[in-house]
């Protein structure tokens, strides 16, 4: 008896008119043909994590993705690989296998990541980064959610294993922000076996620490979580894995990562977003959870539910 | 030479690239066929509003038109008469006869407005009614801005005249943020005359005064302009209208009224929206306006350059 979301659009007069209250998320988003919208900030592009994402369960019908890319010579690489591989699915004659729309942007400036992995991850170097990422994740956002979209899934671009039911699992959760665990395999020298190791430390909860080391910046500084000259004590999700655990055991967050989280659409519609500028000492991914949180949402994560980054 | 920014779309694969960097804002968008966004959050249809907009000279086809509307019966009379003007426009078989799109939203909840003029202007009643006024914004924003859009003109349902070149004088300014001057018409029983008086007193200058009022106040208190119980002598535009002054005088703002403002997609783009939790003590566009100049633009005002609010 649900009258699924759908526009009453006037073709001919360019007329759409859209019923939020009819916008609903539910637990059953595939059998409710909720629209998902799945964005990805791109510096680089895996074919694994393409891969993974043809892999997904969710009707492709109900899928929209959302590329940002950046300028530059390592962004035109970038964009040639994602539009043959974009290409090769949505010229697929069979409707189901395409999917809804595909968006790709290009970003009005160069990568921040034309530096070295060492270099990158420096404090220093990571206020300027993330705040450019923040940029970046905003022109995204504001740019590709439609009066349509139900969910917003962020998934890095080198987020290159997942769950096939992803999405479905994330949602029937139906928490306004819920974050994977982002961990990353490799092989470890010291057991001589293949491993797997934590790698996203954004998805937090705040300490008392954290916020006395917080009431002691100035206005303009921030804490990113993760460095040795910034100890805060909070509890970092990714410490929480427990590899015998249940897969849906929920942590609330105060913070999260970009890797994989899914976002009720409304909780961007309300207005929050990624701030490049310190927001509660917090800026980009991190700063978006208390901006969630300051409009009166709750943010959790999913400590044994991992996905896994990249081993580069 | 200009590439007019335009989707390199291939409709058969449902694949859209856009270039950001294309996307200019310049002194002469009409020409340089720039998308304008109109945006209106409408909880009374005033034939007035309409006629005006239709009054209005930018090119229709470069014209995208986005409203949201309360739920409830108010709303649904709303709704109604809102179709019936924008069906009329839309039908046209002159191509240029018709806006590029025209997007109707239903808020998820009903208005605030349904109080007495009196209350709703009372102070006490200002945090939850602007509050919900930044959500509304925030909503048609996020659901209707394109990566296509090089303008966003707030412009408010109960704005009932402009100068026809409305989009064109404002943009001609190439500001990040421009507000008109919103005034009122009404009789002035004293001289026996028709005139004019100040209506918006959201634009403004901060003050000494209101920003140790801020520091006095606790982390969820803000200041709303335009009330003696909290005075913060700040220069407000309303009473720098000189009649016999330039048009084009400019004057740079600290606060934003909604009621008449041209706003670069980019800036939006960046992550401004309409904070409905107290933003350095300000809220919806004035908590806007703070957010822009957080962003890194400035935002000006044109206290010369009148538009009217309707007087009921
Ligand atoms: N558009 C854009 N995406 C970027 C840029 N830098 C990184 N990314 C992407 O943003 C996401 C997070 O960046 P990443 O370097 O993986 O962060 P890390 O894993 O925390 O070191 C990944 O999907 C990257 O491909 C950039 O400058 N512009
Ligand atoms: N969507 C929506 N629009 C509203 C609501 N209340 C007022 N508006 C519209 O928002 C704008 C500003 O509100 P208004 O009452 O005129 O504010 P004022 O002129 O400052 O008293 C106008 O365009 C109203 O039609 C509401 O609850 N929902
Ligand atoms: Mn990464
Ligand atoms: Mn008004």
């Amino acid at each position: 008896s649900k009258i699924p979301p759908g526009p009453d659009e006037m073709a001919k007069n360019h007329i759409m008119h859209y019923n939020m209250n009819l916008l609903e998320t539910t637990v059953m988003p595939a059998f409710n043909k909720e629209q998902v919208l799945v964005l990805t900030p791109m510096s680089k592009f895996y074919p694994e994590y393409w891969d993974n994402l043809l892999a997904l369960s969710y009707p492709r019908e109900l899928m929209e993705l959302g590329f940002i890319v950046p300028r530059g010579k390592a962004g035109d690489e970038v964009v040639k690989k994602l539009e043959t591989a974009v290409k090769a699915v949505q010229r697929s004659s069979t409707e189901s296998a395409r999917f809804a729309r595909v968006t790709i942007l290009r970003q009005d400036s160069e990568s921040v990541e034309s530096q070295l992995e060492k270099d990158r991850h420096a404090l220093k170097a990571q206020k300027e980064r993330r705040s450019k990422m923040a940029l970046a994740r905003n022109s995204l956002l504001f740019s590709t959610l439609g009066p349509f979209t139900s969910w917003v899934l962020w998934l890095d671009a080198d987020v290159v294993e997942t769950p096939k039911t992803l999405i479905q699992d994330l949602a029937t959760h139906n928490k306004a922000v819920i974050a994977a665990n982002c961990y990353q395999r490799y092989y470890n020298e010291e057991t001589k076996k293949n491993d797997i190791r934590p790698y996203d430390y954004n998805n937090w909860v705040e300490s008392e620490e954290g916020l006395r080391l917080a009431s002691t910046l100035g206005p303009d500084e921030i804490i990113v979580e993760g460095y040795a000259e910034l100890p805060t004590f909070r509890a970092l999700m990714a410490h929480f894995y427990d590899p015998h655990g249940d897969l849906s055991t929920e942590m609330q967050l105060d913070g999260v990562g970009g890797t994989a989280v899914l976002v009720k659409a409304e909780v961007h519609r309300d207005g929050a977003m990624f701030p490049s500028f310190p927001f509660y000492h917090l800026i980009e991914t991190e700063g978006f959870a208390k901006m969630a949180k300051r409009l009166g949402y709750q943010v959790f994560g999913l400590p044994n539910y991992l996905v896994y980054h990249y081993n580069e």
